[in-house]
């Protein structure tokens, strides 16, 4: 006889900002057991799950984490213990996430399984920008992409794809920006096509950088340590021009001998 | 002097179910003294703006619709004699929202405005499917679309964008299903590649089919009258192969004889 089990659900938590949760994924924290977290989820929102156990299981460029398949049986072995299990993620679940894994894990298990998506950094920082991603005459495609340059690695589609869009967003690559410009010079981008590095998006602490693709590499001496995403694409533009993405002067930018800061 | 003016919230209302609203969406509908709302904005979310007065202003193909520069006039006129005007849009305000004609409008004339990320849509059909839009191994890169096949329109490349991407969603596409599956093909698209269509994404009545690229002018059979998303790509695949995704045989779907339904 299968013993009875409690349900698993994998939550967004949104960009950062704890109020740009959506009043579901709030709403389960608050009834939750038991949260396991990413590491860029927001105290704030943690604090919502006020009688769950909270476990971190997050992962960060380069730092220790916990393997993805000790995750996926924690989830399973909470299932089996508790009513509502909550893994609660940044930004949404099914981009970049690695849900899949523990989708995969739950049904193998037969453990009842829940989605709910959250707001995606990339439109977090497209409003907080003022600048719309798509755009009558100029943009009617966007690609949400993450970078792979390693050595060895196969498959530079990703490239492809940044550059056959109007406009593309390229998650979790500020570490590796030089070899980013690089393959997408190319791929084709040009070198002058605006491009825009937004750090922390949605956080008090958010900065932004307003460049080109050329100049990208220069982001390595911004000390962006948050998360932070590569903008590109033609609707960047105009906001160069009028100063509307960063206080410091646009001509710097322009200019590439350095970045402007909000 | 300048006169005395309010502020101008964009808000993006999400894809359709009321409690996929943001926290700080249904903060400020409690404040608003006006809310204009586009067409898709579900009846619960706007009973959260208890105080306001509630102006439709939204768009559906083919229909009747209010000139998007009267829309602008009215935010500007609004902020004139209100403190606080809620601009709520489908989705997310920022992807296929016309929010930047907005957004002008307002710089221009002066007014303050915030624009308030939501989920869109496409976030919403994938955690209901049950399928990341991305995939370690199989998807590292998504893009949004929105598809134009008139005749005499310039410009493809919305279908190179597509077709270039590991996966792809094209929103306000299924009405021209077969002319976005011959441009798709024409880009070089696979005929069998798994594509998924989902109608009213999150909400009670959602419909899901799985078919491939060469049967999506099916869909036209299907009497899809709500907002729909066509959504291509590898991940989908083992959906398919499992029907997670309809509860119609799956080798329905296959064979392109027909749409098996959820």
């Amino acid at each position: 006889m299968k013993q009875p089990c409690g349900k698993v659900y994998l939550v967004g938590a949104g960009p950062g900002a704890p109020d740009l949760l959506t009043l579901r994924a709030a709403e389960l924290l608050k009834r939750a057991d038991i949260v396991f977290y990413d590491a860029l989820v927001h105290a704030d929102t943690l604090k919502l799950a006020q009688n769950a156990e909270k476990i971190a299981v997050g992962k960060r460029c380069g730092q220790r984490s916990t393997a993805q398949r000790f995750i996926n049986k924690r989830l399973v072995d909470a299932a089996r213990k508790f009513k509502t299990v909550v893994r609660l993620k940044g930004g949404d679940p099914m981009l970049f996430g690695r849900a899949q894994e523990e989708i995969v894990a739950l049904r193998t298990a037969g453990i009842e399984y829940e989605i709910v998506p959250g707001v995606t950094a990339a439109l977090a920082a497209s409003a907080d920008l003022g600048i719309s991603l798509t755009r009558r005459g100029i943009a009617r495609s966007v690609t949400f992409v993450t970078a792979r340059v390693g050595a060895g690695e196969a498959g530079n589609n990703w490239a492809a794809s940044a550059a056959r869009a109007d406009t593309a967003v390229i998650y979790m690559g500020v570490g590796q920006a030089a070899e980013i410009a690089a393959a997408l010079l190319a791929a084709g981008v040009p070198a002058a096509l605006p491009a825009v590095v937004v750090e922390n998006a949605s956080l008090p602490q958010e900065r932004r950088f307003a460049l080109t693709v050329s100049d990208l590499p220069c982001v390595a001496t911004a000390g962006i340590k948050g998360p932070a995403l590569i903008m590109l694409g033609e609707v960047f533009s105009a906001a160069q021009e009028t100063a509307f993405i960063a206080d410091g002067s646009p001509a710097l930018a322009a200019a590439g001998s350095g970045i402007s800061r909000r």
